[in-house]
């Protein structure tokens, strides 16, 4: 029986790294999920990456290379990682001392890239050609398809979605601007709003308090959301204004780009499917006519292995 | 000799066509400008240019073809004008009914992108591979260039940056959404901002509304300038949520795209092209550095000839 090309995909996140095996197709062979450890270093991660990959195939039918999707900064021409705080790297080799170890081809992207290629080569985005992936977690990324392929940009930074400025006005975000969408709609927008009304309007804040054990600093995105099922009104407002921020950017990145599909994932997404519901009803009412009609809204299908499968699809050179 | 070949392009606006011939190098051969006569309806315009352009080469020599720049909405696959409210006109065959009569090859895309290709190919973002252009005048428009190519998108509207929501509590715009940059900086947004001035505080309207000989609908863009010239306090915070706006969308751009060129251009840049300064400033401060570290801002240099230059240049397969 002739065996069929395979890849590995990793996911390279600060607690935890995901790696597939998987076929062209799509089809996972192995799966395995270590901790990451960054406490030991990047050449400890490294290597352990490299040894749990050995472990997985034979050298007989070693694999057509390996891809990564890695929560910072990645530089385009040489698959170095430039700066990734949640692992705490900056300026580490990645692809050259992976390459160098198992001796076949590797290839890098950043964690949101390498998600959205996920879903466009096996998941919700499968065969579209235009698309724009939106996810919200703790911050907000995105990525750009357009002919099915990424943009990247010179910088190979393109796709920064999360600075996009709906609220000239509005709270200041930690990139130094202001009224980002980041400072809105991610977790740590919503936290910040939620531990500036406990400085200036205590009253307001009293429930999320409560709920976070009277320690301001643990009103965390869960607590907020747990204070909107009880009608909180501050925890609602908090919400509210996220979703208008989000239907803002969602609205203007499809008059600026007119893709097909806009594909919601991330954290705060997967725990509130519905809010992609409130979103699109949002969008097409402020989105031109001409630009929307015939966009569809998708939720992210691959969940929290995106990333290890669009990894590997880089490999089979998707994205 | 060996004659070089050569194209026409047409730059069809409300008031005036300007019909270019060109050489494949941006080599002009002749210039015609015609007034539109729009009130004599489409078939009279489309006639006028094919006169026009028969006059202007030999049956010997014909050109290469005929490019069309559109103040409108052009459909890609037919290049119908489809609505195109300062001709009034809609679904006009326009490249089908110039083909038929002119009997060589036909190509039309909207004013703002004709005028992008133009300076990509001949003018101020020549040999630039991932540009943003960003026209400012009665209202704004865009144009995305990725990997030298236009961005069209499936529906042929991505560009609408014109739409984009700066501030989401914002003015009301007539695309029926709020806060979209146009409405905060373009020529109309301004003057709507003037008006309603007028109407709610009368005292800090009164230069402006001197200036507009007392009537209020006559106060246009040239007045509110004239009025910033003279320090008036209304005038010149109009002027300054308008550029606030412009900063607010070039850096979210930059974020989103990573181009390696803004380039500005339009009646009201082109009025005071110093504004172009004031907005690289603010925008490189609110712009992620890793994205507007290489980027240049750049000033139109075909100015009202851009669109017939990039007309002519869609005939030589660019853009």
């Amino acid at each position: 029986m002739v065996k069929k090309p395979y890849a590995f995909g990793v996911d390279l996140g600060g607690t935890k790294i995901q790696i597939l095996k998987v076929e062209e197709d799509g089809n996972v062979l192995e799966k395995v999920k270590i901790p990451t450890e960054v406490e030991k270093g990047a050449d400890h991660v490294i290597a352990a990456i490299a040894s749990s990959v050995e472990k997985l195939f034979d050298k007989q039918y070693p694999p057509e290379g390996i891809g990564l999707g890695v929560a910072g900064q990645v530089e385009k021409s040489t698959g170095a990682v430039l700066f990734a705080p949640n692992l705490k790297w900056s300026n580490v080799p990645l692809t050259a001392i992976l390459k160098e170890r198992l001796g076949f081809p590797v290839f890098a992207t950043n964690d949101v890239r390498a998600a959205t290629i996920g879903e466009l080569s096996f998941g919700a985005g499968k065969n579209a050609k235009d698309l724009l992936s939106i996810f919200v977690g703790t911050g907000i990324g995105g990525a750009i398809v357009i002919n099915g392929r990424i943009v990247s940009g010179p910088e190979n930074t393109a796709g920064e979605i999360g600075h996009m400025i709906v609220d000239l006005n509005g709270p200041p975000c930690t990139c130094g601007s202001r009224g980002c969408l980041e400072a809105i709609a991610a977790g740590w927008g919503m936290e910040a709003k939620a531990r500036n009304a406990v400085n200036n309007d205590p009253v307001s804040a009293k429930r999320l308090i409560a709920l976070a054990g009277g320690d301001p600093m643990l009103i965390k995105g869960k607590i907020i959301q747990e204070a909107a099922r009880e009608k909180d009104p501050l925890a609602l407002s908090i919400i509210k204004e996220g979703e208008a921020a989000l239907i803002a950017a969602t609205a203007s990145l499809i008059n600026i780009l007119n893709p097909t599909v806009v594909l919601f994932g991330g954290g705060i997404i997967d725990a509130n499917p519905d809010m992609v519901r409130t979103v699109e009803e949002g969008a097409r009412k402020k989105a031109l006519k001409a630009a929307s009609r015939h966009v569809e809204f998708r939720l992210s299908s691959l969940k929290n292995e995106a990333g290890a499968f669009g990894a590997a699809a880089l490999v089979f050179g998707k994205g």
